[in-house]
């Protein structure tokens, strides 16, 4: 009810997202084809996309002749894999050979530059229908384009993945491909109801978006077997990061495992939170107390306690590491298109062009060292349990002439920032609602135990109750 | 005397590479100025280019008018670096705002992007004179441009950092910028009797030329001083990659240091090494013992007998990694130009397209495993020691329409796979002439510690008689 704009009334009881995973067996028999189910998810974009703007690009010829084949590859009883014929979601950061590929910016309106990304060219590989680029916030970074968050249009869905995440929640596509650098695809996928998974750090061949030593691609989507298995079918022909040894898990999705203890990641964010949030998630931890979990917390052990204090300034960490990072693309890109970019764009290189070598080099530092105190708690519980977002997400109208930047339109990434710079796995599963719109809880592994991480969240998300406030 | 063209008598007792270090003092007191030293070289160019062919283009006009400004600080007393002024070459990988980058592949002829890259950047800040981009083997692999070698002209002059050794070697510039993926800095630099610096991995920043986990930028040079001076001012302004803390080291030339003892490292070059290079080789080691150094081998220290074990296929391992990660890439690029690429390029990416990720996480295994090893065998010695290439320039004609590809148009990397493959700082000096071209000799030290391994070899280079054969 913030801003006076009515919520549509999300719950996560009653919401069904768009899956793939189940429908697949009907293809084998001819009762639904990979076309019709297209279709489907085009009749849903004629629909809702007016006034949810996910899409800067759809290839619906290209989309319906790779579904048409793949129509015929199950109808011959031969997919590519489990996923084939999935209509999905690139994020326009991430070059498609057949659309182009704008990123969100002014200066690269129109760039078109013929390629596939690893990752686009895996999912071609394994069959998905390539359906078109969502929305991105100006080149993965604050500054938002138009997309609206489909379960209130006054408020954000989030970024930088922000059509990605809105893609699936309105029920457009069953998943999408988003990107992270702080908290890209956990937050945006948290406002939005989604699941999602930020990879392990590397996990996933980000072909040439490699600018930064923290982003990584992940899957949105309505679910937890689809989210598996766009990763893994990724993972298996393209492998992880150059240098990284890639995704490990199973070529299915992990069954659910009941996790016996989890330390509660408080982060920075704690202190700030409304009351209704905060009061929604302390219910949701009595439940996993009551399902006989124990729940560590910063106050029960002095591992945990020093781990948080490691991460109580991990957004200022990773923002400056990323800063710095661009640095040098920024300044080409503003020198060549000034107009090209936003204030906020600008204002970010503007703080990298103040650090010096030896400043960032203690920000690399700071990321070892919660990197070792994380590794420190792994022997305490299964993973990390924590709030994926601070809270629904927030109203967003534009900024207003003559203001000052608003400071994070697409909401504060507080609780993803811990998961970025630990280079640690994280899913998000929507188990909670707090004022009609969706709240998502995650588990936070150990790097490369992405599997397991995916396993805990999906118990949690079978056997949890969630919880409405 | 090889190929019966008669080499032109490089010694290293007589041979005078051009510095710039020693040239300032006359440019505070005004005996001499950057540009009438850039006119100097560009004389050298006019006489030497027509047959050593380093260049792909020269940006005259904007030399001398960067060589203007950099005498206007010279005489006001305020140059911005003690690089204030040096012409330097930029290969033509790194992207340059003022020049095209066409990274010798057909494919990208005329590709004029209009961004520096990061290092260039830092050079401009740092005051240097960008003369031009220096000739690179396509796209930083094996297949040749048309540079010679500037001690005989029937030689490859090596590459991939081909123009850059070249135009060093001539005295066309006091410096220029190389890059090593397997060899392309340490073995033409070896070649072509220049000193030059592989870097730590990560130890300057690529920018955007990061698209392999084990490459570097590097400086060739005539000296020590002007080749850590060029370096040390890039990675002050624009630190190492992203995720690296960068070169570490004093911010003006270390001074020589005297090693107690060495590891002669063999590789899997040993044994195939001509008879008059490894005399050769062995006389340098000879007087290296008696300077009174301790020289460990292989037989002397199992661990020593270890390492050289987990560096034994080196190159097939540093080979299969590099075109695995360039894999997607490659493949966009042949996708798009069918004819813009060699056939030597297509048979890289069809090796690629033969792996899996597992193939690749193999690879990566034996890299930590050789990166362990190495770092096994640092208590027992200051640093390695061993030939910079297999013996003097091969002679090189072009390929022979009908035959088969020659395996390797500019020389063998066995001597410089190991220090891409264990992240390693390798420094060459030209302490070597067999059959009157260069040989050079490598010093290698633990990662990070290339301030170190920089004056250990300038140590040799000025206390140890070079060895001819």
């Amino acid at each position: 009810m913030d801003g006076g704009v009515r919520a549509q009334g999300y719950s996560p009881r009653t919401f069904r997202a768009l899956t793939f995973h189940d429908a697949t067996a009907r293809f084998r028999d001819g009762a639904d084809t990979p076309r019709a189910y297209l279709e489907r998810c085009l009749e849903t974009i004629a629909a809702r996309e007016p006034v949810v703007k996910a899409w800067v690009v759809l290839n619906e010829a290209g989309a319906r002749a790779a579904a048409d084949a793949s129509t015929a590859r199950w109808r011959q009883g031969r997919p590519l894999s489990p996923i084939d014929g999935m209509p999905i979601g690139i994020k326009d950061l991430l070059e498609t050979k057949d659309m182009p590929t704008q990123m969100g910016a002014e200066a690269y309106r129109g760039n078109f530059p013929k390629r596939d990304n690893a990752a686009v060219w895996a999912l071609r590989q394994a069959g998905a229908v390539i359906l078109g680029k969502t929305v991105t916030a100006e080149l993965g970074g604050a500054h938002p384009g138009p997309t609206t968050n489909p379960f209130d249009p006054a408020r954000t869905p989030g970024g930088s993945s922000s059509g990605s995440a809105a893609a699936v929640a309105a029920r457009m596509v069953p998943a999408a491909i988003g990107s992270q650098v702080g908290g890209s695809i956990i937050r945006p996928a948290a406002y939005c109801g989604n699941v999602a998974l930020k990879p392990t750090q590397g996990g996933i061949n980000r072909g040439e978006r490699q600018a930064t030593s923290m982003s990584t691609h992940g899957p949105h989507a309505g679910c937890i077997e689809d989210m598996w298995q766009v990763a893994i079918e990724i993972a298996r022909r393209v492998g992880g990061d150059r240098g990284a040894p890639g995704l490990f898990g199973p070529d299915h999705p992990p069954a659910a495992a009941r996790p016996e203890r989890l330390i509660v990641m408080e982060t920075e964010g704690w202190a700030a939170l409304d009351a209704a949030t905060r009061s929604a998630f302390e219910t949701l931890l009595e439940r996993l107390r009551g399902a006989g979990i124990t729940l560590l917390r910063r106050a029960d052990h002095p591992l945990i306690e020093a781990f948080e204090q490691s991460i109580a300034d991990a957004r200022a960490i990773c923002g400056a590491i990323t800063a710095w990072e661009n640095r040098w693309a920024a300044r080409n890109l503003v020198d060549q298109h000034p107009d090209g970019v936003s204030e906020r764009y600008k204002a970010v290189l503007a703080s990298a062009e103040r650090m010096t070598p030896e400043d960032y080099r203690l920000r690399l530092l700071r990321r070892e060292e919660a990197q070792r105190r994380h590794a420190a708690i792994a022997p305490l519980a299964d993973a990390v349990v924590a709030l994926a977002c601070p809270g629904p997400a927030p109203p967003w109208s534009g900024d207003v002439p003559g203001q000052p930047l608003a400071p994070r339109p697409t909401g504060d990434f507080v609780f993803n920032a811990p998961s970025s710079l630990l280079f640690a796995p994280a899913v998000t599963v929507p188990l909670m609602a707090v004022g009609g719109m969706p709240v998502g809880v995650q588990v936070m592994g150990q790097p490369h135990t992405d599997a397991r991480a995916t396993a805990l969240a999906r118990w949690l998300l079978e056997n949890v109750a969630p919880v409405e406030a």
